[in-house]
């Protein structure tokens, strides 16, 4: 009887909870037992039986588990290979617990990590794909984005109505620092009039120029959706040095609220800023999410029957597959600005749209 | 310049007026002009100035469609081909209309009346597919499935509580008359217990047994999905014959109540049904038949651009295809029971997970 | 310190787990011990260690329970004055539980055995209005009504989209077996055309007459709400005896699939009727159900620190009151339908305004 | 046969568009023409045919209004006694349009400038309160209230989800410039663990010693809601002039975010801060803000049938009543901190409950 760890690492999502849960069930199945470790990594660090940091999953503890977002194992940031000392009690630590195999949910570093336990150790490990901004590599789709898209279209439709009722311009902030795929698509299915994604520096000056284009052919009021690392072209020079970070990203409130006054002073339309923030990461996971978090759970488990380590339970062509863990954090999965995204309109490309990929 | 017509037919969905939206849209932006032709093909036979069955569509006046759910445009049943006069209507009205090509949104009846146009009379037409029972062949999607989905995890959601409160059985009766796509998908993602479809005939006996293993094992509560069209195994057996009919489904309070008595004379357990009937196809669409929705009807213009004609938008693999209008309607696509339904359990197939199709 | 006891009886709703948490806070404020009793009154009754039916409760047991709908005691219909044995236990059990007091939460039935049990052993309890019907008297809330009109309000706009898009009349029916406040307030704010109550018997031929002067009008679709409790005049009279029940009620299908043939039938316009049954008492309390059910839990307990039994929790013009618990159960308080309902047009009553009693 | 004006002035909110149907319908009933001013007073002020700030309305433009967030009349700040020319302006032109009375929906500013107009020119007009910080006196409830607690318990149980995962403290900021009474019920029906208000200025030593005693007992995480008016004792010391305004309101990113810092420094636990602004004020209605925007709507037309000018619509004690307009804006009702707000937790005041007001 196999013995198997499972743990949540980097930011939290909707869907952390249905993929745990089937791995419990898909486990149970095969006649495995699970360890549920607390804290991502750092709960496989500092395990002591007085922290409390691992707790053995049954059928019963997980069987409402895929209504809740978040994770109830927990998560961090922790990485263990930032020292010899804290890579030491992690390899310690899975020796001591005898775990025959991992099973780590988690984006670009928590999988990170996991291929190279992989590598360095030979450890049998099994990544699942998780994070709302969906840029990992090898896999059409990643735990918590449909959430997030889902949540970004309803605080759209409610900020629409006060736009209307004072025909003002509203700049939404969404999440993604490097990839604008949320901005993208919850742009497209929000409805929104624009959209600045970090893959495409923006022009000001097009923006306003855009934006004052649409009033004139009768919009009363206008949502712009902008990534949190959408940025001016030329951005040191268009900004004071103190305002932009070493990446070139606005800092200070942020880009969301450099357009909105940036707006207002270029069209001489009424703007307003509001920043999504955690709340695109909260609540319960949507149809989608819960589907695939079953989805991914139960292939994980089943990687690891097979004996595959080192993968990753990925999706392409609608089917689930397995990508090798080393290939998937190699580089962020951008928006193909060629493909998807429209320069002139600052908007998702119209077409053409025969042979086109479809994101959710 | 082309002048192009578009209807909707059969039941109503969310996803019909995004895809208008962007049927709208894109023709537009090909300086094509399209007239919305109200209550599907009704609205083309009966076209009389005085009825104001057609109405000139412009991107201003679809511009906040894609949050509504159902069809501005009206629909029907209506086959022209039922009579030689409604025939002849039809094409007298295309005719004096002077419509270049016809966007035909709708499910198998409405696509069926589209693929015998454009066989008889070599018609420029396009479809789009539309059913929440997502069983049209030759794509991986139809209009307003998502929605459905949606509502019945949401209602599953709702009444959970009060199965606990109460330790009852729930029987919820989903729509599906010949396929049971939406009582498997809405019942795994809504967490059911048990899920029974019209591909596969339960034995009742089963059906109460499974229950009391349930029960046996501590759950307070089970929630039973099961399709309209679900039916027992030798239903002319074990039902009286004015009790089932001509296809061997359960008459009067439909299958629901047929099961909610038999489960609750079976295993002594407290037991109630909610028919969700229309419920399931009301309401603002989902972001992604807001997406599919805009996805499809902007390929359908470009079909017609490309003069693709008899053909339907579809999608494989997650990209937006063409395929044959008269293959996508001849036969339906039901749920692949070998592969996707575990007839042991009556639920979902749990394994083997890698390679297979993603439903969502 | 004292040691209350609490319990939930006869149909679940939104809201008693706000007020099971607001008990166990307030009493621990003073210091009092909780006993969570399982499943109402039998729980009393039937207490033995091993059917654990008794759980003590501390505030961190009740941290997050206003966020769920039901009750996470369970609940039943037993009346343990229906024989002497059970009464007999019920005293013993109380006695040997050593309750100082008892919080029951429930409508007429649950309710009814406290005033019972306070009137003939002067034991002390004190009692929660819970009725999604709103039917109770000395109150002007009862917890579970805003979020059953929620629901409603909810469901009837997903009803809308369907409706127009066919151009159908819908026909609701809520519950509501003899008072009409949930379809009067439900078909208020969700925008019905034509409300039908218990209170005032109905005239088939005027439904239709209505509703057909609504078409004249350009009304592409109406909405009708009908309690489940509503019925024809002289029902004995237009309905076979075999379709009555004692009480008059429409039998079989319910009086909403009754009306939907009468009307499909009286004005020759398609009619559709969905049954909310129990969709209106699941899910998550509303934010009135939150605040009511953590006032009433509070001011429950502090109704024991002052000693005063035997009385019913309440709210009368928007303070928190005690009434009396057998007055509280004596008669059901109906819809003044003189004050509150338009006899003419079937529907709530449009004037005087001021000096109107306000519902919600 | 009257002309009645309606507008809608100040920030938009949910029920507007329930009380603008009410209006034109109760007029309707009394043969009333009704012509709704777009933009507030600024329609008034600057109606010329060619701006279109004029339009009549009727009960088929309005059916579907209660359904919708915002004011479809549009609104602005515009406030005609600023300067004599606009003043001017603002009686001609009610003359010109024949006006026979005006129905006002706003808060302390729009209702400010209709009790002015009753006054000084003794202009037939009736207000309705709307402001979703319910800080107008003489009424129990202003539109916008209810549906803004809704967005804020459903928000903070969105941030639940987050906030345990990652054991944080999450800062959740409302509106509420002067009175916290948005704070303080939605902080009551999300659950929060701290509520801080403009009304009592609190001591950051004592906000940090309370969430590290909460940690200590057992909290994973803390939920603290505070209205964007809230301020710490002695503004001026603690914080830089700089970051001070003239109201020793905090600066620059707002309360929420000085909060976040200095409870994140004060306590050693990581925090963040969500602040809603916008998102309070938007989407649709709640079923008690189209309850009472219909009943308010109704109310003011009745109260122009009987000539009872100057006065605002209100509820007390759960019945409709007319108030003089001029006491409703004389000043703020502000959170009665004796009585309901507990300054040792800095929480709702938990006792005595009987005899308490009860806010929704």
């Amino acid at each position: 009887m196999k013995k198997i760890g499972v743990l949540t690492g980097g930011g939290d999502c909707p869907g952390l909870n249905p993929a745990i849960k089937a791995v419990v069930n898909e486990a149970h199945q095969l006649e495995y037992s699970v360890l549920g470790v607390k804290k991502g990594w750092k709960g496989l660090i500092e395990n002591k039986i007085e922290k409390n940091y691992i707790q053995c999953l049954t059928p019963n503890d997980v069987r409402t588990l895929d209504r809740l977002g978040g994770t109830i194992l927990g998560t961090s940031r922790t990485n263990p290979f930032k020292s010899e000392s804290t890579e030491k009690k992690l390899i310690r630590n899975i020796k001591r617990l005898g775990l025959d195999a991992i099973v780590a949910i988690g984006g670009e570093d928590t999988l990170g990590v996991a291929a190279r336990l992989y590598k360095k150790y030979n450890f049998p490990i099994v990544g699942i794909p998780k994070t709302i901004d969906r840029d990992l590599s090898e896999t059409d789709y990643t735990l918590g984005f449909d959430s997030a898209v889902k949540k970004i279209m309803e605080e759209i439709e409610c900020i629409r109505t006060t736009a209307e009722s004072h025909e003002r311009i509203f700049v939404v902030e969404t999440m993604g620092r490097h990839a604008g795929h949320l901005a993208l698509v919850g742009g497209l299915v929000g409805g929104a009039d624009m959209i600045l994604i970090p893959e495409h520096d923006f022009n000001i000056e097009k923006v306003n120029s855009l934006l004052k284009r649409d009033k004139r052919t009768g919009k009363r009021y206008s949502i712009v959706v902008v990534s949190e690392g959408a940025k001016p072209k030329n951005a040191h020079e268009v900004l004071l040095d103190k305002d932009v970070d070493e990446f070139g990203h606005v800092r200070l409130g942020g880009v969301g609220d450099y357009l909105a006054k940036e707006i207002e002073k270029g069209t001489g339309l009424e703007t307003r800023c509001v920043v999504l923030s955690h709340l695109q990461r909260g609540g319960a996971p949507s149809e989608k999410d819960r589907a695939m978090g079953l989805y991914f759970g139960a292939a994980a488990v089943e990687a690891i029957y097979y004996q595959k380590y080192g993968r990753m339970v990925s999706v392409r062509d609608s089917k689930i597959a397995l990508v090798d863990l080393e290939d998937a954090v190699k580089k962020l999965q951008l928006v193909d600005v060629e493909r998807d995204y429209d320069t002139n309109n600052y908007n998702v490309k119209k077409r053409p749209r025969i042979g086109r990929y479809v994101y959710l």
